[in-house]
């Protein structure tokens, strides 16, 4: 790197934010508002406090918590001192987050009161200190053994150190995020301030961010550090709110009286949003930017007639959250009926502006290493696969495990699709999900689909159950809209969109889909319950 | 830098705007439009015949001509083998042509006919060809010893090359931009692909740039490479409309055709915008960016009688062209009034998003070489200097010249100015412009607002000329926009803005001001004009 380039840091935003729009509304979280000079006098002001308690450059820190602005601070307190963010799923058991602590090296967890409590039996290896933080109503639990927010800060009482927004490399960990380890233990994944910067614009472009936007934290934090958007937010001077439960009737309070411009979420938040009894059709324009499973045609149609503007998104804990866009053809909207529309906007698309190319690759590479691309026929299967700044740097403590991730120069993510004549990639199943019936490979999000463009269909997912015959045969876990329909006329409905031996042999009734934190749907759980009655 | 980043470069912009939109329209010059997949196919066939012409990487290729496909095109095809693209201002004589090619060392030249015929008794150095592309009615000029387009793109026949869209080293020069040298030779601005994409994102950003903008060429390509926008429009995948000359007829009939969203152009452009007899109200939203000088009131005022947002933003050739940005604030619509937001507007304004900040520092540092900042009370002057991505790599060849630009770390821009306390930059005056009257310093720059404040002035420059007692006083020359009113009304106008020692002298009264090629005011032309005549 040149002499004269400055390291990338997403740090900058909020310098810049502080400097350009200081007075301007920066977070609201409950009935605290902070604007964007106190947005930076607070992160100076946690940076010292972590100063204060040891925290060194290099070192980790962990959150445990729900978004709140202190969650939202951290993000850029930590790396101040040239330390990483360890941002946890709140939903996780004491001892994954100790085992998380652990491999991380954390040496504080900072966090909400009610979630440092259950803590307190557990072995956290080098954590010196569990901080608490002030709930939303400013209470306190004081909780045996943690030390209170308002202390913690005390201890850089007379401090006046103003550190520079910026760092030293650009490669250096800004955070470091963990799988959510459905198979095996969860694995560290280092993002540096490089591509947490690029990724952040990538959003500000993509999403449309601009100092006028309001952002509602319907997606935690903890994933992904927010898609980056905690960063990217930060980078159009725009208004964060803080939400730290996901509730149909606050969500919708919010959305009216602070007029928000964009929200992001998993389709299963969109449900939530879309099935509320306070849900209306908007005053304001609103883009919901969705992740983790294609959006359904009944989900694409509700959300058009609240007057929103759906994106779709796609990436991966090692790829800071989007990797790609299904970028919208101007020739979508004028061209095409909105079931053609809907099957579309459920594909994961292209990468992004600050990203690489998203290719799909045979699982045979040539005889030198070098990756293979598919057909663009729309019909050939292969891996996704994806590099570049919008890449993790690696796993954190494994070489080995990162060398594999990214055999023939390229992250592999174990997810199976398709590259369309067009350009566009379309997921067919996670390469653990994928049904094998018969020696014939069957994709379970294609299935899925076809119930899906059932109207009746709100929920859906599909797996495979062990058979003695065939291997394995697709079987399908539905919600409703609350129409009544009989199993037998949606395996019509199904026989009529796809071929035969990948139409379900049984369909169960659900009212709710079993779901991870991030509102991906848990097929292991319903995998094994489907097991537990057909037994082979 | 980590294995795993990719170098940062502006040819992603167009590989990935001609994967994602095919056949969305990219460029049109007069009868040609080009979509994005024969935008990039042109971009290939220019790359591979430069490549059968001997261009090899680190080499420099010059291109001498108005806004073209061709010139656009050249932006990707020339950094696609590696080497740098020196676009050079249309109009300078054929010395200064000869001067740059030597100094850049060039091996060819591509450009206009016309432009190219008057090189033909000049001494190009190590120019090994002259390749002349088409006129825009497709006609060629066929000079003597140049190479005609259809020959060129012929020596790659055969060659079915694709070239990646990527860079070795994101460090590496993809263009070199020649100052206007006012003062002594003219200098080689050093670009790298890392700070062109950087600068292009921020361009995309602050401009507002999406797939559906649609951006007129009113400002040469050859000026800073269009401030970064002929790789910015491209990042969007928007439509690039080339212009060949600013006359006000063509841009309102491209302008009102083609409903362009943006256009970016020195204040004497919107001049001739705004005054041209084709001039009405805009049936849709266009976005002016302006530079190269602050836009008067009466500027301001015209371009939004005709509906445009317009945008101030400032930089030089060594910040990539634009670095700083007048950003609005939400309360200057509300609160202020017109007076009031012209004279807010017509601020260099704080550092870009893709930037470092904008600072004003004293002429003397601190005994360790570190700059001081200046008061900001918006009346302590100091110097504008700026560092980061967004600055040169350096002088080409000129060592000792970029180590003089960089004292202190920070690129001295010769720009004097003060720091408002809001944090928005003001220039006062170029350094070499001040005038130092009776030992007190003169901003050239303030009396020439004040006199723009007038609403009969439609342009303003103001000079120092030599006076025996004082050394130097103001003289004012002034355009009218055709109102009588006589140098005593003006002067008497001034008086009551200004002190009385910062009042011009004298005032002449002209059609028009003498320019540069990119439209800034040649004072030195006004020193000598006014030198002849006062004479000491």
């Amino acid at each position: 790197m040149s002499d004269l380039n400055v390291p990338l840091t997403p740090l900058r935003f909020l310098g810049r934010a502080a400097e350009v729009h200081p007075g301007k509304r920066a977070v609201i979280d409950g009935d605290r508002t902070w604007t964007y000079a106190q947005f930076a006098d607070h992160t100076q002001q946690m940076a010292r406090a972590l100063r204060a308690s040891g925290v060194r450059a290099g070192d980790a820190v962990a959150f445990l918590g729900a978004n709140s602005a202190e969650l939202l601070t951290a993000h850029y307190a930590v790396p101040l001192l040239g330390a990483a963010l360890v941002a946890v799923n709140s939903r996780l058991s004491p001892e994954e987050v100790s085992y998380i602590c652990k491999h991380s090296s954390a040496v504080l967890v900072l966090g909400d009161g009610h979630l440092l409590e259950q803590l307190s039996g557990t072995d956290l290896a080098g954590v010196r200190e569990r901080i608490e933080i002030p709930a939303q109503d400013g209470s306190s639990r004081q909780a045996g053994g943690t030390v209170p927010f308002t202390d913690f800060l005390a201890r850089a009482a007379g401090d006046d150190t103003q550190y520079q927004w910026e760092v030293d490399d650009e490669d250096r960990v800004i955070a470091i995020n963990y799988t959510s380890g459905t198979t095996g233990r969860p694995k560290g994944v280092m993002y540096s301030h490089r591509g947490a910067y690029l990724n952040a614009l990538g959003e500000v472009y993509h999403q449309g961010f601009a100092a006028d936007s309001r952002y509602l934290w319907t997606l935690p934090m903890f994933h992904c550090n927010g898609w980056c958007t905690t960063w990217a937010v930060t980078a159009a001077s725009a208004l964060h709110v803080c939400l730290r439960a996901v509730r149909g009737e606050t969500m919708w309070k919010i959305l009216d009286e602070e007029e928000i411009t964009h929200m992001c979420g998993a389709p299963t938040v969109l449900t939530t949003l879309a099935s509320a009894p306070q849900a209306h059709r908007l005053e304001h324009p609103l883009t919901i930017v969705t992740a983790g499973a294609p959006p359904t045609p009944t989900v694409i149609s509700r959300i058009r007639e609240l007057g929103a503007h759906l994106l779709h998104v796609y990436g991966l804990t090692e790829t800071y959250g989007p990797y790609a866009v299904c970028e919208p053809q101007p020739s979508w909207a004028t061209d095409l009926d909105s079931e053609q529309q809907a099957s579309l906007l459920a594909r994961q698309g292209v990468g992004m502006l600050t990203s690489e190319r998203l290719r799909v690759v045979r699982g045979e590479p040539s005889p030198d290493g070098t990756l293979i691309d598919v057909s663009p026929n729309g019909s050939e299967m292969g891996e996704l696969v994806m590099r570049g700044n919008s890449v993790m740097k690696g796993y954190l403590g494994d070489p080995d495990g990162t060398a594999d991730a990214f055999r023939g120069g390229w992250f592999h993510s174990g997810d199976l699709g398709v590259m369309h004549p067009d350009g566009y990639v379309q997921i067919l199943d996670r390469a653990k999900d994928v049904i094998i019936s018969g020696g014939e490979n069957i994709s379970t999000i294609e299935v899925e689909q076809a119930l899906a463009s059932h109207p009746a269909v709100f929920g859906v997912a599909v797996v495979g159950t062990p058979d003695p015959k065939w291997g394995e045969r697709p079987m399908a876990f539905i919600v409703t809209d609350g129409t009544e329909i009989s199993e037998a006329e949606l395996l019509a409905h199904v026989r009529s969109k796809i071929a035969s031996y990948k139409v379900p042999d049984r369909i169960e009734f659900r009212t709710q889909l079993p779901t991870t934190s991030t509102g991906k749907i848990r097929k292991s759980v319903l995998r094994d319950n489907a097991g537990d009655r057909v037994g082979p």
